[in-house]
């Protein structure tokens, strides 16, 4: 009920990571009403993602404890501090990670969705004040990319939230705020894959599924899913591939030969979705001379490293990537709810699996098999 | 005198390169006469080139035995094959290693300048027929990059040649023929460099200082020169850098830190004219996050990889390269020959150094030293 609880702390049940490659524990935590140009969010509905496992994991050098952790989630504003304008309480919202000030260099130049506003301390971990809005058992928590949803409430910047106003029940809308988004849009945005082109996808979990919907909606020629995971075929299938490719199973043949060879060629546009830097490498030599572009979505181990030969650049290929697959949250997302609506994008077929905030671990546990997409949890199941 | 020589086998002069890592050898070679869609030029001046000395030295893997090198050069057709219509006996000519045929997937694609018709056979050092025109002392000699200007008279395919229909001295144009217009195409053509944006420039040999030229035609911001040599400085602002570093003065600082710096977050595009992999990796780190672009032009050396972390890519910043500056030969070579004439590319400034055929060997010498740019060969003084 929004306005009751205005202006006070909440206490509300959180699933606390309180050290690395342990599980999160289900506790009682406080809540801090948002400050000036902050929001508070009741966090219905949140995703879980590899980049919750791998900070969880201790190998993130940058990850630090205890904090509270997701970024994939979707709720309703409960209140909102001083100056904020484009929310209001009552507002069906979904985190932003990669927040939107419409105002810093970045978001202005027309180039990129990398606002630089307040990346510095939410690569801390804290709010743009540089504190916590979260204490438990007489602790500050660290925020977890400036939205940390593994909370029944949680307090975001007020650029790093955007209203939907379309309906779209909230289990569904939280996957926006990641994976769907990020592959969909690396290939409606970032590539902006043209009609008639040859993609190749490497690894076919919500990200590269999400891919193959941005190549579908472009009207791509030859959509080819590579991954090790012959079940993934069925998939690849399911959301529009013309073609499926398990690269162990090639025999002697490179995968980026044999893509070369499927397109006549090689590729127009190759994304990866797998995090692996052979795998990047593999997926810029399958693009064709000349024109082929190659765009890194996956997340590699800290320390990693890509390479090739420079030949393959000067040659014509070109190498970028994205994050949130170059999407503008706050102008951009409400615009991909719109594409589900109108059974433009898939969403509700990514939820294989489903838990309460209770079983949240398991919830991580359901993520490393290999049948799952996402699983989605319930927060308001404690 | 065209017309007394069509149809026959002419006997020239020309430098022969027997072997590897060896000088070269003037010798009277005969040059047989052009066949179908072939056309014999008369060189009047050649360019040397590193591509040509690196050729030359036996570390290229592909690099074949005995070869009429050379690709930089002017001349005057002296007869044309059946089927050739874009030149004709008398017309003043640039020989092109990257061909335009006007008609491949490539050609017709509008996104790149490498024209793939003759590129198997160009690559094995013979005509499209899979033959040579060059023979001495008996034996076949080797084409090279579909050019070899170091004879008197050479013969290539008609899309590897372009006529050049206003008056410009051939000493001068034969420069258009690869370093001048690899760099100048770089920024003007590859990246297309943006009014305002700022520009750094790895390298300030030909390639380099005519990268600075096409970024001052685009009107850049600032234009930063790296090169190791102090004596670079003059060079560059005499072409227009508004910035010079030598990185080797920096003390603990990096380059790509440096320019960071200078630019408030990095630069809009980098160049790489040097070859060297580590140049290109802190190249495309000095890139500005989110749109940053950096460009290889250097051909760096056989089995060199280029590496960096995949989160360079993921955070917005764009790693390309290109051939000839994305040059198409036939279509836009004329129009860098109108800039010379308006005084928007300076091309006589280069030539620091002049040899006789004579005496090739020495301009293999000068090119290595410090205060050369390009020294172009009198190809009519044996």
């Amino acid at each position: 009920m929004p306005g009751d609880t205005a202006g006070k702390t909440i206490t509300c049940k959180a699933a606390v990571a309180w050290d690395s490659a342990q599980d999160l524990t289900i506790e009682d935590i406080e809540v801090a009403p948002p400050k000036a140009h902050e929001v508070r969010i009741e966090i219905y509905y949140t995703g879980v993602c590899h980049t919750d496992a791998y900070t969880l994991s201790g190998k993130d050098p940058e990850g630090a404890f205890p904090i509270v952790l997701g970024h994939e989630g979707a709720g309703i504003v409960e209140s909102v501090g001083e100056g904020v304008t484009n929310v209001k309480p009552g507002d069906h919202v979904v985190a932003l990670y990669t927040p939107e000030c419409k105002e810093c260099k970045f978001c202005k130049s027309g180039k990129t969705n990398l606002c630089g506003k307040i990346r510095a301390t939410q690569g801390k971990g804290v709010m743009p004040d540089g504190t916590s809005r979260f204490k438990c058992k007489g602790k500050d928590l660290l925020h977890f990319m400036g939205t940390s949803t593994f909370s029944q409430y949680t307090v975001v910047a007020d650029i790093s939230v955007v209203a939907i106003t379309d309906p779209a029940p909230m289990d569904r809308t939280c996957l926006l705020g990641c994976g769907i988004t990020t592959g969909y849009g690396a290939a409606v945005i970032t590539a902006n894959v043209e009609e008639g082109s040859n993609v190749a996808i490497f690894g076919a979990g919500c990200v590269g599924l999400s891919v193959i919907q941005g190549a579908v909606k472009n009207k791509a020629g030859k959509i080819i899913v590579v991954d090790v995971n012959d079940k993934k075929k069925e998939w690849a299938e399911k959301f529009g591939a013309t073609d499926f490719v398990n690269p162990t199973k090639l025999g002697d043949q490179k995968i980026q030969d044999k893509l070369v060879e499927m397109t006549d060629g090689g590729c127009d546009y190759t994304f990866d979705c797998t995090g692996n830097v052979q795998v990047m490498r593999a997926a810029l030599e399958a693009c064709h001379k000349g024109w082929g572009q190659s765009i890194i979505i996956g997340v590699a181990p800290a320390g990693a490293e890509i390479s090739t030969r420079p030949f393959q650049l000067v040659t014509g290929r070109i190498w970028k990537g994205c994050a949130f697959g170059g999407v503008k949250g706050r102008t951009q997302l409400p615009g991909l709810v719109k594409d589900y609506q109108n059974g433009l994008l898939k969403v509700d077929e990514f939820i294989t699996h489903r838990q309460p905030l209770a079983k949240i671990n398991d919830a991580f546990h359901d993520m490393h098999a290999g049948d799952c997409i996402r699983c989605v949890v319930n927060m308001r199941e404690a």
